[in-house]
């Protein structure tokens, strides 16, 4: 696949590489100050086990604050992109259940770890850098609420998404029913997709509007998803990242609010070098070199 | 029209088959917890007329509480799905105008009455059940406010919406400046629908992120919203109705809101039967049986 | 061009005519009732300059309270609607860099600024009237920011948008971020547009959610909008402008608070003599006349 | 006591005098447009048993739209104000826990019933006329939810308060942890109080901010209430009902939510014929006589 | 009286200062970044005409940007601090009246109207300068909104504060209800005497939580005010203006929301100047001299 | 001191007696369930350096999953409470200054140093269990942040506290701010302190509203505060832990949202054993034995 080679001839040695850190994911420089994060478990369809939870939220926080990553490819390996929850490894649950007589003491640890996963997507939106998300193949139950806590959203033609969780007994409850429906718009399709289970295909995921665009395979998509990472990896750092932190602050509060809070903001961005570096490139149509962030 | 004789084979005998119990509205069960709803004033274009505003709302009240309903199938029974208000009965209105002179005091019955009728919707919305609006022909002024307060909205190729309360001089006051642009994808289309009272075809409600699906009949329409219903009605309702109360709690909360009272749902709800009942109908791809809620 | 000949045969005196009152806007009377306000500086290509920025707000300061407007189009003159930020006047920022040494200094200034440029945004979301931007060409950068707190949007098939903010090293700060995602229906596209500068043409801001309608070319455009403002000033303005302020207030509030806003506003607006005159049109076919608002 | 023979000799025929009408409360005028709602069953301690709460509930809905009622004093019969929840009718929480096996489906029926208690101590918050709660001797448990959605609260000297609910295994839900602590000025007091069920004497519970008057005894108290309430009953019930209003607004919402909403409420309000029968007895120094509310 | 002198002996000349600027305000240096605003129409009882409106708006607008001015000083000249509304100049209101038959346009000019008046005391609050209300005599209707606004209140012990517009036949509508019950810690109290429009005396206002300070008489009060201005004047005006501002936002947000914002604010003014000034004065014992802000 | 005896008959062996886990705390289990966690460097006079900010954190985490921790009081060793920050060790703050040239970058870091700061004390807020703040001696900048997070807060006479931070040329920014003015009931007050420094004594702090009860010295007020500890300890955890995370619900939203909130934990919660538990107990006048939590 074209867009691996790329990735090899780079040959960067980041500290951010990491074969060997993760047992889930892989994580890798494809161009500069572009990251990879693959999940990448491809004989179990990128399941989400134990370790997965606590790896997930530990890269992306890292991520946020690593100076040498300004953006994240997100995609999955092998067939699919996640099959979602991983089923075979839920003995917490069950431990939780058979550790406790009492309702409101099972009450507290299912709240406890009911936090910890949500904590783990949240690591996501939390992190400063945009991050783009490449959806192949299925993507079901988790596998939602993960991307709903991803910037932008690409996918290949034989993508589908499936909220599957009320197929297992539950409401989903690791983000899907909090942030998809405040990133589409039509509420009527998402909640039937999430009272039905049905799955969306990649087509009406875009008329949603989940999905920014679409791409015949998987190849075509990743060289696009990291043209479009390296795009904005070439723009100032300190304005990618207010971007990011302004619109998700203006998600979740008023109009009136976030004006205020963006003003506070560029009261001391406007004072960033990166101003006049963005400025003085525009003028002399050089590419302009940001520091790190 | 082959979805009414599905319900005339099946014969059910529930507590809410109710022909004489309501003037304005006809309560069936079509289909094993799936309930249809019919505003039943054919030969009034269905108009909403004093009595219509207590049934509507008495009628979504016990449905939220009938353990034999776990969806709501909700259409209007002739040529159009609603006419809106019932201009014929605006009596109360007039009464209100003429029963005093101070400006303040008629001001407090007005108050009342707006609330008395908003809250007949806002019963949709609290209904724990989802409801899913089969529009086919008008519908019209207070029929939008009446479908933006239901969860999932089919309609017909013929099917036109038209926010009008302009029209008559007043801002539409019973949810659908509140409700709608929250469940769609286009201000501008909001804003101008609801300014210019121009009519709605259905394939720019599909586009605006009004409609989920149309159809070309209203045959084909009420099938497939029954189907629709009975496929979400053989779901955990523990599961259903928490997606439910969960994505309308998320609308109105911000993300971080809204991740805190999931995991509070959810520290009870993991402890429900209907998991392991959902999880071993999984494993043994059998039907599972839910008890009633 | 068709539309402006129809605007010389009126030849209204309106008040708010004002050839030589604002720098860089012109604002006429096209129709009884609508005002029509343009962007004026075409040599500049609409470049939003330091004068721009007091005549906008005051101009619709002005408009919001003016009995003659009920509704405003908003278009540029020239090739172009605006390529954004006057960059050749940006000495005020150049002068608040070097005016102080410190940094909490400067940040007040910077604020102080910020917030002045929102306010002038902020001017066109409170002025009581429905706004319609009519875009052609290029709208970059700030224009983004100013259709964005309009109310209804069209633009001809060559239109194009650009949210340029990042590419001059800041976060769009004066209401891109905090208005644009609320208004359309594809969290993804928003912020790939607001992370890479990328230009959005007509078709995609359509079906992104940003434009109502697209036209051919701009007299059809400019035709269709000033058709659309002639309808809705022709309507009862106590209920367009109820509207508006309804619309604007429930974007901000939770469905609950907004429905008591809108009963507390109804209760006393059913009392207002357009509710009779409209209400006898509509049985007497006849074209209602309300009074000025 | 003095302050009866005062209800005696007005011997008022008000629609709201119900000896007979309610099993736990008795309501009668004792004033000009002042009511006296009193916890009548003295000889269980006035315990809220079933009856209670549906009783109190439909009492202050109606006691909100009598407009012969513009002041309601609020106290109890016998020895105490009130002991709290009647344990000894708390069957209905025993037969939800042996109606169902499934945890989730009597956390619905719990919900439910909790709700409906919290709506019987909302609609004195809900009433529109101003509650002066006239406490007594013991007021225990739901007694102090029950006045903390009281407007004023006077108390004797030998009164004392105990949030109980902790002492007998549950977190107290009916509203006092929601409205007390937003009522007084002492944070550290009343998590003491709700933590350890301490009883808070007269003199603390003025201190802490809960009380606004002490009296040596019960006569005394019920005298200035109703002299207090008096007084309020000779104001305009447009501005009395107006302030309340305002004010419960103003405890949920920012300043600035609450001067909007301030504005568009006098907006109405300034158009009342009381501004000037009050404004013109306020010249003529008499006593201005103002249409029912 | 002592504090006169002291202004007098320091005769700076000051840009704030301003005989001759208002017809109803007198603005002082009275101490180096000390000003006190007086209202200054002793013979009217400083009641607030049409002209007080525009002008105690205009002045603090002013001082929140007078680099001269860290500190404020509000008080009374001659009997009393103030009357509250001039009801000799309530021209406006009964041209309102007047000038339209139509109830929805009486109520647009109304609404105008409040919300004008609003602003001129959100002015206060908005201000980044701390301002202290020296209050002595009556403080009566408008008086109590305008102290609502201010930071801190001092008064002697003659004083007493009246909430009297329900006297007048209509609910406060510039501030009193909105803010004075977040700044106090007995609701009981607040609602008694906006109810029933009785005074408030000095000590009442103390224990109320209204009042910080009483003083024997007006000259004790107004040294030590303008003792604690100069106090709070030699203080970093980062530092110090920065704390008002999170004050104000703290109050009117969630503690999360308000860290998040502190955080923010605080990520720029550690770079400040002001806080190596101030620790090297702190090690050094000098007093350290702040650049203007 | 006779408090402390009490401690070594005790000689409970619990995981929560770390003598040597802290290097700035210590952690004693005093009582069944009640812990005792004591600012430890009485040397340096319990300042507030960079070990101390983890340790505070870790420890308040441990304790609200510790079961055998129902109850915390805070003290410090020596002769005060806490001087606040330990200037000392601000090597972090001059780190930042120097790592970086870029405001921006700069910004970056300071607002990640403020955020973990600030988690630290909202460690103490989250944590499940209340905490008795029991202050001597000198309450100093961070000290107030620091109880402010704190449920209940007892002192001693000698005890004084003041919000030093402005001082030292900054606004304070852990908590102080956005805490202490929603627990008491003085705003005046409250802002006096935060703009001028000034301390505040022990009674005036409990007129304030900060201070739940004064006591001669020390050893009288940990004895007070370890038998509330008591109390509180032997009552239902799921009660208690219920209050609290109510209670600081209700904090932060409206009074129905927080009754929404509240109606879901009981409708868990009812279905404790602890309930059944506690009313055999009040039955029987035994004392319960409630499980871990």
């Amino acid at each position: 696949i074209a867009y691996r080679p790329s990735v090899a001839v780079m040959s960067i040695t980041s500290s951010t590489n990491s074969a060997n850190m993760y047992s889930t994911l892989s994580v890798n420089t494809v161009a500069p100050f572009v990251t990879h994060v693959t999940l990448n478990r491809p004989e179990k369809l990128n399941a989400m086990n134990r370790a997965f939870w606590g790896e997930i939220k530990e890269c992306f926080q890292k991520l946020s604050d690593d100076p040498d990553c300004r953006t994240v490819v997100l995609s999955g390996a092998g067939r699919v992109f996640t099959s979602g929850l991983d089923l075979t490894d839920m003995s917490d649950f069950f431990d939780i259940i058979q550790s406790e007589q009492d309702i409101a003491r099972k009450s507290k640890l299912f709240y406890a770890k009911v936090r910890d996963y949500q904590d783990s997507f949240t690591a996501l939106e939390k992190c400063s850098k945009p991050i783009i998300a490449a959806i192949h193949g299925a993507c079901i139950g988790g596998g939602v609420d993960l991307i709903s806590a991803s910037d932008i959203r690409y996918c290949t033609q034989d993508a589908f998404f499936q909220i599957k969780e009320v197929e297992i007994g539950l409401a989903a409850d690791v983000g899907t029913l909090q942030r998809l429906p405040k990133a589409v718009g039509n509420d009527s399709i998402v909640r039937e997709l999430a009272y039905s289970c049905r799955k969306l295909p990649s087509d009406e995921a875009k008329s949603l509007g989940f999905i920014g665009r679409i791409f015949p395979d998987k190849e075509s998509m990743m060289n696009a998803a990291i043209d479009l990472a390296t795009v904005i990896a070439n723009k100032s750092p300190v304005a990618v990242q207010g971007t990011k932190i302004n619109l998700n602050y203006s998600r979740d509060h008023t109009v009136d609010d976030s004006l205020e809070y963006m003003a506070r903001w560029n009261s001391t961005m406007l004072q960033s070098e990166d101003l006049v570096k963005a400025a003085m490139a525009q003028m002399s149509k050089d590419k302009p070199t940001f520091s790190k962030l």
